[in-house]
C-alpha cells in the first residue's frame, strides 16, 4: 500500500464549505468557480485533480475527477456542483446565493441538491486525514457540472473519459439527498427507466357539419393513448413500484368549435422498472401506433426516446456498509428504495455498483431550498463512517 | 284583397343591385348602409319598412322587416346583410368590398352568402310588379343584421317583436347558399341540431416519478370523451344524416415531460337529427361526467349548450312549389336537403314553414367569395316563378 500525504491537514468545517459552494451561483451550465473551489479543498488534502471539460461554446461544461491514492479499492463519491434556476430571487427569505444561516438552518439554491453533501464528504474526509486516517485504497471524487441540464456533457462523458485513461471505480456512493423527510430515512439502490414519447397525428382539416370531409386526428390521437394507456406494463419488483404511464399533455389548439383540425399532439411518460428495457418499449410503442395507422388515412409521427434505463444494485456488502452507518450514526435503519426520479447513478451502474445517500430533498429545487445544519454534520458522520468501514 | 300601389316601378337590376350591396361592407356587426341601400329599394317598391334595432353599444345591431300588402297569406323571404370578415384584403384578386364584375362573375364579400339571393328577390319582385302583377296577400321581407356573428340580435328576437305587433307569416323562404355546385342542385327543408360542449378536468399538480402524490387530469378526460364517442346516436332518418359527434380540440399545455398538469380541455360538437332534442343530449352528457366523476377525486366542468336545435320541413305543397320552380327553369329537380350546417331557418321554423334556396355556396366565407352573373339571372326567374306560383 502507498503512503498517502496530505499536504494540509487543517480541517474543513463542512456547513462553511457547504456555504462557500453556495455562494458560487453555478446554475447549468455555468460553474462560476464551484469547481476551482472544491478542486483547492481537495488539493489541500493531496488528492489529484482533472478537469474535463465537453461540449463548445455555450454548451460547454466543465467536469472534475479528483483521487488520492492509486492502489484498489477505489471508493468513488460522485455527484454535481450545478444546480436548477433560482426563479424570482425576491421570492427567497434570504438571497439565494448567499449561503446564509439561520435558526439553526443553510439557505440557498443548492444547499440539499448537492452542496451540502459535497462538503459533507469533503469534511468527512478532511477530519479523517487530519488525524491520520488513511484508505486502504483510494478514494475519488467524480464531480459534473452538467446533471440538472441535458446531462449529454456530464457524468456519462466523464466516466468513459477516465476509463479511457485507465481509472477503475470499485464502488459508488452518490451524494443526492435520498431523504424524503429525516434525514436516515433512505438508501437508494436504483432507480427507474424513464422514457419519453412525442405523438403528432395528421389528419385532414374541415367544418364539424362536413366530418366526411374532413379526417378528424383527435380519435385516432386518443386511440392510440388508450391502447398504451391499458397495457399493465408489471405489477412491480422486489425493489420496484410497477411501471408507470403517465400522458402529461394533449394540444391541439383549435379555438373554433365548429373546425375540425388538422393535427393533435401528445406526450406521454413512462418510469420504468427492471422487467423493462427502453428498446424493448420503444419497440411496443411502435408496434401500437403501426395498429392504429392501419386503416388510418392520415399520419402519425413518434419521437421516442429512452433517456435512461432501469437499474438496480442488488443488497450486498456496499448497500449493508452504507445501511449500518446510517443506522449507527442517526439509530434508524434506512429503507433501500428505487422510487423517484432519475440520477446520474443511472449511468454510473455500468461502471460499478452504486448507492446513493446524501441529505432531505423536501426543498429540493424550490423556493428557499435549505437543510438543517444539524443534518449536514449528521451526514458527515455517516460518510466518515462509511468510509472508516468500507477500507477497515 | 288590398290594392297595392307601387310608388315606382322602374325596374331593379338584381346584378347591380348585388353589386351596391357588396359596396356596403356590412361586417358583423356593422351594417355600413346595406340595410338603408334595401330599405329605400323597397319603399320604392311600395314596402312598408320598420327597423328593429337590438342590443347595446358596440353589440348593436340593426334588422328590418318590410311588407308589401296586409292581407293573407304572409310570403317571407329572409335573409341577412351582415358578412363574414374577409380576412386579408390583398390576398383577393379584387377588392372584397368594389362589387367588381368580370370575366361574367360578380366579385366580392357577400356574393354567394347572400346579398346576391337578396337582390334576386328584390329584382324578381321589381319585375313582377313593373308589369302590373300583385300578390294575392303579403311578401315580406325579414333581414338581419346578425347571422354570421352571434346570432343574439338577430333573427330569433327580430321574430318575437314582430309577432308581438301583431304580424302574421305563413311561408318563409331563405335565400342562404344551398347549392354546393350549381344552382338548382339543392333545396335545405331542414337543417341539423347543433351543440357544443367544454369540458375541464382539474386535477392535482405532481412529478411523473411520484403519481400516487398526483392526479392526473388526461386519462379522466380521455375516458369522458371516449364515452361520448362510443355512443351511436342514431343511425340516420328519412331526410337527415346520422346524428355525429366530432371532439374539436383537447388542451393541456403542459410543456414539461415530467410534470403531470392539474387541468385539461375538451371541446366536441354535436350535430343532431330530429331523433333528438338538446337538452335530452345535455341531459344525457351531464350522466356520463356523473359516473366519470364518480370515484374522482378531482372536478369536472361543463359548459354545455345548444345553439340550434334539428327541425324539418316536411315536404308539402311549399317544398313543392320550390321544387317545380327551379325545375321549371334549370331543368333539374333539387334535392331536398337538410345536410351541412345550421341557419337562422332553426328559428323560423317556430313561425311557418321553412325552406331554403339560394345561390351556389362553393365560395362562400372564403377569399375570392363569387357568384357567376348567370346564376343572379337564373336564382331571380327562379324566385319569380315561387312568388306567382304561390299566389296563383
Ligand atoms: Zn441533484
Ligand atoms: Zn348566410
Amino acid at each position: 500500500m502507498q503512503a498517502l500525504t496530505p499536504t494540509d491537514t487543517s480541517q474543513i468545517d463542512p456547513v462553511d464549505f457547504a456555504a462557500a459552494l453556495i455562494r458560487r451561483p453555478s446554475i447549468t451550465p455555468i460553474d462560476a468557480g464551484a469547481l476551482d473551489t472544491l478542486q483547492s479543498a481537495l488539493e489541500d488534502l493531496g488528492f489529484v485533480c482533472t478537469r474535463y471539460p465537453f461540449g463548445e461554446g455555450e454548451d460547454r461544461v466543465d467536469n472534475l475527477y479528483a483521487r488520492l491514492g492509486t492502489s484498489a479499492p477505489n471508493f468513488c463519491f460522485a455527484g454535481h456542483t450545478d444546480v436548477v434556476p433560482t426563479g424570482e430571487p425576491s421570492k427567497w427569505a434570504h438571497a439565494p446565493f448567499a449561503g446564509t444561516v439561520k435558526d439553526g438552518q443553510l439557505h440557498g439554491r443548492g444547499a440539499a441538491d448537492m452542496k451540502g453533501a459535497i462538503a459533507a464528504f469533503v469534511g468527512a474526509l478532511s477530519e479523517l486525514l487530519g488525524r491520520g486516517w488513511t484508505p486502504n485504497g483510494s478514494v475519488s471524487f467524480l464531480i459534473t457540472g452538467d446533471e440538472e441540464g441535458p446531462a449529454i456533457n456530464g457524468t456519462e462523458k466523464l466516466l468513459k473519459a477516465i476509463t479511457e485513461a485507465g481509472e477503475v471505480i470499485d464502488h459508488c456512493l452518490v451524494g443526492e439527498p435520498t431523504n424524503p423527510d429525516a434525514i436516515g430515512d433512505m438508501i437508494k439502490n436504483g432507480r427507474r427507466g424513464s422514457l419519453n414519447a412525442k405523438i403528432a397525428v395528421h389528419g385532414r382539416q374541415g367544418h364539424v357539419a362536413y366530418p366526411h370531409r374532413a379526417l378528424n386526428p383527435v380519435p385516432v390521437l386518443m386511440d392510440l393513448l388508450s391502447r398504451v394507456q391499458a397495457r399493465e406494463l408489471d405489477t412491480g419488483h422486489e425493489f420496484f413500484q410497477p411501471s408507470n404511464l403517465e400522458v402529461t399533455t394533449i394540444d391541439v389548439g383549435n379555438t373554433a368549435h365548429n373546425v375540425i383540425a388538422e393535427t393533435a399532439r401528445a406526450q406521454f411518460n413512462i418510469r420504468f422498472n427492471t422487467h423493462h428495457r427502453g428498446d424493448d418499449l420503444i419497440a411496443w410503442i411502435k408496434s401500437v401506433i403501426a395498429d392504429v395507422q392501419d386503416g388510418f388515412d392520415g399520419t402519425i409521427e413518434a419521437n421516442l426516446r429512452c433517456t435512461g434505463e432501469a437499474f438496480l444494485t442488488e443488497p450486498c456488502g456496499f448497500t449493508t456498509i452504507i445501511q449500518n452507518a446510517v443506522e449507527a450514526v442517526t439509530g434508524r435503519r434506512p429503507a433501500l428504495s428505487t422510487s423517484g426520479g432519475t440520477s446520474d447513478a443511472r449511468y454510473i451502474t455500468h461502471y460499478a455498483p452504486v448507492c446513493e445517500f446524501g441529505l432531505v430533498g423536501a426543498t429540493m429545487h424550490q423556493v428557499d431550498e435549505r437543510v438543517d445544519v444539524a443534518d449536514i454534520t449528521t451526514l458527515t458522520k455517516i460518510y466518515s463512517h462509511i468510509l472508516q468501514d468500507y477500507f477497515s
